[in-house]
């Protein structure tokens, strides 16, 4: 997943006509790669969950419309591939701004549409890498200044949920930093929480931790605060859906727990997060972040295989009333430090303006 | 669960040379009633897990060897079931006592060896009851309060894992303060934590409090954090296996996380225990307290229903390193008190020696 030309989109290269995907549905299980021919196939990826992750929905959408206005270059048509794109996954921030952006393009008149949007699409997704490089490169200083201090010693990470290659093009958000402290031969072990109660963790970050080469042990959620006591984790880095513009940080249920922890044994806990993800105009995230309440079947049933086949099994009483929430905030005060594409800041107003001078008020 | 009469292991009503337990490993899909004929079988259910929980496994042994002597009522031959049901969990330390505690009865001259071990395999019942019966009056207090300042409002209690009727003879130690309040009419609803890897919350401690009308909702271990941020929570009540001398306790993995949230929300943390769990030989538990490894199959595996029948699917892939901590140790700092079955006491040393006085040095 790390080297330079691997993504988890991409036109087929020797049939520009077919987009393709890995079906993440069948991860960790089977690896597999799907062919996009039409705009439907897209739609069809995206709400039934082939691709998840906001930047790599987005760019799903875009080559879905690369594909409609392929099959036919009426705007017309493009339009309403994208009115029917945009039901896919209603709640998707990026899935808006990736079809807004080809829409305009669409509304500007020249030549060759169809070139100018698979441009564009590429762009989308190059510019999405670029994030994750940025990221990158900037957290793996602190991954470096912990070797050092170790004295080339395995620095272990601790991460939660899925903020990887996966849900991004490339590289990932939490998950960047590791790749590159893996090619500067940084000595990395990387902690997987389970994630529950949907996995990502143990069925996407282990599997592409494993198919970088990346050591990585699978703990069940529960077992960070333990790991921390025990001086077997360096760092925490995670992901994030939405940072208020205080520092305050939405991101997977569970997330908060690990805070705590790393605050309570005195280990540093940074947020790795694209600046399009921070919320400029909230500043509690306790109070103003509202929090999504999923199906309860996703608590009281897991899929898992028997015998090679996959199967979803009820592992709960039937009648087990259930609550499902599946974000939880986490106050700026426990955040260490904030890993940008421009920069490494503190969890707060004023470390973000310093990074993001044109978000300064009149 | 919670009526005086019910229980985990009783003597069939109509035919007292029959032991009766529930098979727990069929909750909570199933509930079946075991009979345990020979002392094998009491061996068998205690070494497959039909029954669990320290008080439980250990008059599952006591009540073995009532077997044992009612088929052979020599010494020689209750001396040597008694060898076998030794083996039967080796580290369980209730296991040793109870056994040692039968065994005497035996070395001890007198007439009619079947019925003085019938009495005090009853004895060992009874007397677990009175302890679990202790901890919850005292505990009840604690929710009565909480009852009193939201002025008849709902008692949100959350629990981890299972300190339940099904871990003892009745009442449980976590949830013994949660039976009684019911009891008494207070209107009390639990979080009940999943509890990865074994998922004794959903499928022990759901089970029971579903079996006697507690209202409940099962949540993922993550979301604890959540819902104390937002009020959801107005009391943390877990189980231990073992407590040092200075309150620092040990239970299952992930309970030091629901302390962190609850100290970072002000919220009372504690930990219900019976004073034959107390080491009062140790002082740091992070130092002292060896954390037990189990098999990484139990995170990588997981049972459930699939069109109503029992399953094992795997949820990781093949080649995923796994390693599964049973238990962590939280810290007395974090322990809002202790509730045993001689009362409430700060989780430390002072506390405990002035419930417990005959502990105090020369």
């Amino acid at each position: 997943m790390t080297a330079e030309d691997f993504r988890t989109i991409w036109l087929k290269p020797d049939d520009p006509a077919i987009v393709q995907i890995i079906d993440q549905r069948r991860l960790p299980h089977e690896y597999t790669v799907h062919d996009l021919r039409t705009w439907q196939d897209a739609a069809t990826a995206i709400a039934d969950m082939y691709v998840r992750g906001a930047p790599l929905i987005g760019a799903t959408a875009a080559w879905g419309l690369y594909l409609a206005a392929l099959e036919d270059a009426d705007p017309a048509n493009v339009q309403a591939a994208a009115k029917s794109l945009l039901r896919s996954r209603p709640t998707a921030v990026n899935l808006r701004w990736a079809v807004e952006r080809i829409l305009r393009i669409v509304a500007t008149p020249g030549p060759d549409l169809v070139q100018r949007i698979r441009d564009d699409a590429q762009a989308i997704c190059d510019e999405d890498v670029e994030i994750s490089r940025g990221i990158g490169e900037h957290g793996v200083a602190l991954l470096e200044e912990i070797s050092k201090r170790k004295r080339g010693g395995t620095v272990n990470v601790l991460t939660h949920c899925n903020a990887g290659s996966l849900a991004t093009i490339n590289y990932g958000t939490a998950t960047a930093p590791i790749y590159f402290a893996q090619r500067r031969g940084i000595d990395v072990h990387v902690w997987v929480d389970e994630t529950r109660p949907r996995n990502q963790g143990s069925q996407l970050t282990a599997w592409e931790l494993a198919a970088s080469g990346v050591p990585h042990t699978l703990v069940v959620d529960n077992a960070g605060g333990h790991l921390m006591q025990h001086d077997m984790v360096d760092i925490v880095i995670t992901g994030t859906d939405r940072t208020t513009r205080c520092g305050d940080v939405a991101n997977k249920i569970g997330t908060y727990l690990k805070a705590l922890a790393a605050h309570d044994n005195d280990l540093p806990f940074y947020v790795a997060l694209p600046s399009t993800t921070i919320d400029w105009d909230s500043r509690d995230g306790i109070a103003e972040i509202p929090i999504e309440e999923r199906d309860p079947e996703e608590v009281s049933h897991i899929y898992g295989t028997h015998d090679g086949k996959p199967i979803r099994v009820c592992t709960t009483s039937n009648n087990t009333p259930v609550s499902n929430y599946a974000f939880d905030v986490t106050p700026a005060r426990l955040v260490t430090g904030l890993i940008t594409e421009r920069g490494i800041c503190s969890a707060s107003e004023q470390g973000l303006l310093g990074l993001f001078p044109e978000r300064r008020g009149p």
